[in-house]
């Protein structure tokens, strides 16, 4: 069983996930999620002199293309595995997202999230199934909450993007954008621990030779710029953007990916992601959160020449507190 | 010729628009505009208790479906008819899709406005190369200042709804729902002057026999109820809604399409609206105006039985004032 093997074969010297993985999972994630539509906007495209193709993930299950990879992690297990649940650190939208999947197969999801977060999000994860366990707000207290669960329940840990089944579901997205538009110059995906740049990267080189894939980061978070430019992971310290899906550090098996595959990560400013978010709502109607309008100021802020070209960007999710716009004075 | 025959056939008595002529209409603007999303979302479903397919309107050009109407307006005409230019007064979102569509064919389009017409709308109507003209804020002053227009220019008259090859064109809506989602039991449209919804009504009861059809119309602005009810137009007196798309009344043409095939017309409170809009925007990620949200209330606030039913809805658009919302505090 290719299954069965999965975590054998790949764990090996630079090995890591396959465009094969990557079909193999948008097959087994094709019953459950959203196929999500591409969105053109013109009024967008004489703004950013580009012909912008949106991919709307945040039109996908739970708001975000998180869904996508919990997904194939999900419908990955075994039955005698995934009877046991699955189990995860997070207060944003992958602990939703990995609840919600594991309520669609009628498993147990055991999310723990620390004891401040947001009262919303734990309504969310709550509202989608599944079981929460409060820790103090510590990076160590997290693991060890985990790992207690694990220990006691069996179930499989689903980290949120350094998982070769999560990183293929996230690949999912840009396999559908290219099946749509096959003749794409660039992919832009917004980067926070390189789950949905890692497998959109794969997808889009495997798929298409010689089409560019760019990272969009904050510029207050800029860990994926700086590793990039000193060739090793150099993980953020205490981060802060309004791009809150983007506070994650890279990871051990996204990083080798996305240094392989990407042509460069470009930052943008705080003024220029809320700019773009706003334009987004206004003109081309649909909500998004900050972090997905990390790819959209790349273009605003014209720090790269897209000029003229054919550029894809992942519109990675639209969950926002709409009491607390960012344009609200 | 079927264009040039069409203003004699068409205005005999009880004559109307016909299936052919919302298909015909359909191939002639499908270069010109969006083919919409048709959009599902599954706390939505639990919500209401019914399976709701959104056409999404909202993320049409000009963010509305008046972009339909205008486009087979203007495209209908002959090359010497075009070179006139066309005319209508609006200060919403009829005035932005003809200014368009004349924009997209390279003739004119003379837009009466109101003086006090909002800042935000005036701005619009001129993005899209409108020549706006204003006038004073009566429907006096907006008629005289068109017939003016007219009588010096020879541009064609394209009225907000009460114009066939409008009518047509909205229908185009529906007909692309029913190909998507053929086993619909019921189509819902917002009613305001009811060019949306006479032409939704044609497409739907002439491509699926039996589907019902059902208007949403504020409380606050209920002349079509009211005129359903009497068996006569019943024009508004000052309406006062926060959906301001629906503040104008049903028309010569439009009504009698409306009381052969709309079964019924549902009034919605204003609570019912805002509660609606705020839910799209949050689960399903999409802008929408408060028109708009009609079609949704009707199933929020379960005034007449739709429990179970497949419920296609027409989301009219998304053009709303961000710094706004009547949500905000």
């Amino acid at each position: 069983m290719v299954c069965g093997l999965w975590s054998i074969v790949k764990r090996g010297y630079e090995m890591t996930i396959t465009l094969t993985d990557i079909q193999q999972a948008a097959q087994r994630i094709k019953p459950y999620i959203h196929r999500t539509p591409v969105l053109t906007n013109k009024s967008l495209n004489e703004k950013v002199g580009a012909q912008v193709y949106m991919k709307c993930e945040n039109l996908q299950k739970v708001g975000a293309f998180k869904f996508r990879g919990a997904s194939n992690a999900v419908w990955s297990l075994t039955d005698e595995e995934a009877a046991r649940g699955v189990v995860t650190h997070s207060s944003g939208n992958h602990a939703q997202a990995l609840a919600l999947a594991a309520k669609m197969r009628g498993i147990p999801a055991y999310i723990v999230m620390p004891s401040n977060a947001p009262q919303v999000k734990k309504n969310a994860v709550a509202g989608y199934g599944g079981q929460i366990t409060f820790c103090e707000p510590t990076l160590e207290a997290r693991e060890s909450t985990m790992e207690g669960i694990r220990l006691r329940t069996g179930a499989s840990v689903v980290h949120p993007y350094d998982n070769e089944r999560v990183m293929a579901g996230q690949g999912t997205a840009a396999l559908e954008l290219l099946e749509e538009v096959p003749d794409l110059d660039v992919i832009l995906a917004p980067v926070g621990g390189g789950g949905l740049l890692s497998g959109t990267s794969i997808a889009a080189t495997e798929t298409k030779k010689g089409i560019r894939v760019i990272a969009a980061e904050p510029e207050m978070a800029d860990d994926a710029f700086r590793s990039m430019q000193a060739g090793k992971i150099i993980p953020s310290q205490n981060p802060k953007t309004i791009a809150d899906g983007l506070l994650t550090s890279l990871g051990v098996l996204t990083y080798p990916v996305i240094k392989e595959r990407v042509e460069q990560v470009v930052t943008v400013s705080e003024a220029g992601i809320v700019d773009s978010m706003k334009f987004i709502w206004e003109r081309a109607k649909i909500v998004i959160e900050p972090s997905a309008a990390t790819v959209i100021a790349v273009l605003w802020e014209r720090k790269i020449d897209l000029s003229g070209l054919k550029v894809g960007v992942i519109l990675s999710g639209g969950n926002v507190d709409l009491e607390k716009l960012p344009w609200q004075k």
